[in-house]
């Protein structure tokens, strides 16, 4: 892990990140790349870049991407006008888990949102998660929310 | 309520604004309106305004602000590329409660959200508001996801 760094996104990291999407163990997203599939990825990844609140990142490896978040910071009149950050899309590669590569990006993640004036970060995790529950707990997250969810 | 409108919040509303998030019953956020803070909400007022990914909307009926609520549209490649919708700071003024207003501030927002392309909505609520957990429910949203919080 000696090598390991964390960087924002670049257009020519897109399939990797995508392949990460892949191997989430719930697999409900139905995320894959393909060549049917690559345009809608680039159009968001685009959509990403374009947007001031957004920022994606990957932590790399030598030349492999190992992991990727996505920051989303949010303007917001609670709490007395705290910005807050929402890290959204958190994966590891499966064969690097378990090595302090998710905890090294969200530590990076804390550092960043803190440097760019944020109070608070949040997130949220289908309830079926129980190890990535643990592992936000043992980061200090509190679980303190119900997360909802509704398709348009 | 044959009066109740909804728009996005102008300046004007500030105030009104921060009084709806005076009555929060849990209170733990510490928003009051007074000379001493009224330049934060100013501040995070314009950030709102000026983010392109954020909208503060209200709910008038005649001329009194009855409730209020934010959306944040997040581009994502999570599901293909699917821009989601984060509901924000959802309040309705403590003696117009039960009356429906809430409901149709969230079916105005799956509306909005849906004629500008998202295919999701989101939100999280404090464990403790069984209430409003009960009335997410009823609108169909699914308590899919633990919601984690972490003060920077």
């Amino acid at each position: 892990m000696t090598d390991l760094s964390i960087r924002e996104a670049q257009a020519g990291d897109l399939e990797a990140i995508i392949r990460l999407h892949e191997e989430d163990e719930l697999g409900s997203h139905g995320d894959v790349w393909s060549d049917e599939t690559r345009p809608v990825y680039e159009a968001a990844f685009r959509a990403i870049q374009k947007s001031p609140d957004n920022r994606l990142f990957v932590a790399v490896d030598g030349s492999e991407v190992v992991g990727t978040f996505q920051l989303t910071f949010i303007p917001n009149l609670t709490a007395r006008g705290t910005t807050r950050v929402k890290v959204e899309s958190v994966k590891v590669k499966a064969a690097r888990r378990s090595g302090g590569i998710g905890a090294q990006m969200i530590a990076f993640a804390a550092d960043h949102a803190r440097t760019q004036g944020a109070a608070a970060m949040e997130l949220t995790s289908n309830k079926t998660r129980k190890d990535a529950h643990r592992f936000y707990e043992r980061l200090g997250f509190a679980r303190s929310h119900e997360g909802f969810k509704k398709r348009l």
